[in-house]
């Protein structure tokens, strides 16, 4: 999950006009099991970063961002999908601290609403100017597909005694940075832009990804718990494959007795929450994988500036985008 | 399921050429728990009905069958997404005679590749000639969403007591009927059909669907056994509501005596299932039900022919067209 709080004055009429046209839309009603569940799963909010990306996109191009609205939210109901059969595969009871829906209605519903869920994503794509719909087509199609393959990387992980660091890095760049970077692209090729310059575009939006998500991971553990709004560590208790656990398993390997406390807090089938976290960051403290990850980060944050700076457009534009990249960064580490 | 016995030659030249062409296609190899099943299941066979009503109804209007191909593919694909999908919902253990995706890997992974197929028979439909494209994307997802509501209501039913026979109409119609229509109406548009002339063969092939539908639930009973290759009354032992036990339900409300028998049968916790189709069936044959069941299906097979006889072009490929529905009527009836 990467943070996402948003203030700047655009953004915020872009996230109104999303808000307001994801409340008008009409799914279908009939029959209610298969409809009631997407209008809760669209209703439950969040930042709609993700199609705000979209327009953010095309502005960046000097596009009409009036053609922008649909494959937005073609692209907020496909993350909502994913999100619908993600929880029923995490086995997950809340999403944004409400019911998801499998646990509400079941895994059946659950599963069907978000077969739904895509073909509707798919209807509003169509509904985009036909000069660039082939294009936004197959953008769409190849990320959704890479969406697909970071989740079962993420399940195949999970399950894996040795994950890599660069094997955990493909993975959140397919599950979550990909649709960070083809949501601007879409953007981009909606103003036009030419598939070199969207392609940079899409590269940006990809390594900010990867560098939100490893944020996320520090956050957990370093973030001020009621700033952050989340329980602290709570990746550390659950044995969350992290950026954070991954490169500690890593470097305790030349470690005999801090690999034995690690394994040992891991492989615990009781503990006390408090004192797992306390221990297990105290390994990450003693090791230096905050500045490691913050090191990792900064570097994914580089490229990203890297292929912005290859695109020829003002560089207030490039600036803006910048300032709205940092927006997205929370201050409280 | 509905029976699909084909002999006709150009049809089992379309056949070949579907089966050689799914044969050739790669959907990707990494990971592999995510791919492997998506080969699986599409390796399966079958008699590729759906695609070949693509290549049929392009030929019905004298289309261009070389563009038939990619959307025939996209309905194979979607068709067997469903497949996956569904015996996920229903539990069931065996597809075709082997392993189901979820029984031979897990849930999870059922749920993916079958979200992956779905990305992937829109990818395959996007390779239509552009010119079509709009069109065909609009009936695919259109036709997509119908069946998700067919199989929502197909679920629904199971659980409720009382299903009329209009419900289970409006069931198949839309979890199976429309996809042949669908796929019918998509070879039309390739060829470049008139909307009207489409939309009569869409409804002729939802009706043929619909007959096909109502002559499987008959056949469960009734067919040769050894002919038709499945054992007999499956149906009546698992209390599947068919036409036949729906119209029996709503008959025996008449008759204290045939009601409670036909519940105590349904009901009975433990029972000889040679004992309970017997039963079943002579209560069936009692109210006449075999015949009524073929009224409603000749009903549909007449409003099929009516929407055919609309359509404008050389009765010799009407009558081709009839030939060939009626082919895929099993004759042991």
């Amino acid at each position: 999950m990467i943070n996402e709080s948003m203030t700047n004055e655009p953004i915020a009429a872009y996230q109104q006009q999303i808000e307001l046209a994801l409340k008008n839309k009409k799914y279908g009603s009939n029959p209610k099991e298969l409809y009631e569940p997407i209008e809760y799963m669209m209703s439950l909010g969040g930042k709609r970063l993700r199609p705000v990306l979209v327009f953010i996109g095309c502005e960046f191009f000097g596009g009409d961002t009036s053609k922008a609205l649909h494959p937005a939210l073609a692209i907020e109901l496909f993350h909502n999908f994913t999100l619908v059969h993600d929880d029923i595969m995490d086995k997950a009871p809340l999403r944004r601290n409400q019911s998801t829906v499998h646990t509400k209605w079941n895994d059946n519903i659950a599963i069907l609403s978000g077969d739904t869920m895509l073909v509707k994503a798919y209807q509003e794509l169509c509904k985009s100017p036909s000069v660039e719909l082939p294009k936004l087509l197959e953008l769409f199609s190849e990320t959704a597909v890479k969406v697909c393959e970071g989740q079962q990387l993420d399940m195949n992980y999970e399950k894996l005694y040795k994950v890599s660091i660069a094997q955990y890095l493909k993975m959140i760049e397919l599950k979550t940075a990909v649709l960070l970077g083809g949501s601007l692209k879409m953007g981009a090729l909606i103003a036009g832009a030419d598939e070199k310059s969207a392609q940079n575009c899409y590269d940006f939006g990809k390594h900010i990804g990867i560098a939100f998500q490893l944020q996320d991971d520090v956050l957990d553990v370093y973030a001020d718990a009621e700033k952050f709004g989340k329980q602290k560590g709570g990746d550390i208790v659950a044995n969350k494959k992290t950026y954070l656990l991954l490169k500690a398993l890593e470097m305790v390997e030349s470690n005999r007795y801090l690999k034995e406390e690690l394994h040992q807090w891991i492989n615990a089938p009781s503990f006390d929450a408090k004192e797992k976290v306390e221990a297990i960051t105290a390994i990450y403290n003693f090791l230096n994988i905050p500045e490691l990850a913050r090191t990792e980060m900064k570097k994914h944050y580089d490229m990203a500036l890297t292929y912005l700076h290859e695109i020829s457009v003002d560089e207030i534009k490039k600036q803006e985008l910048i300032t709205f990249a940092d927006s997205l960064m929370v201050r409280e580490v």
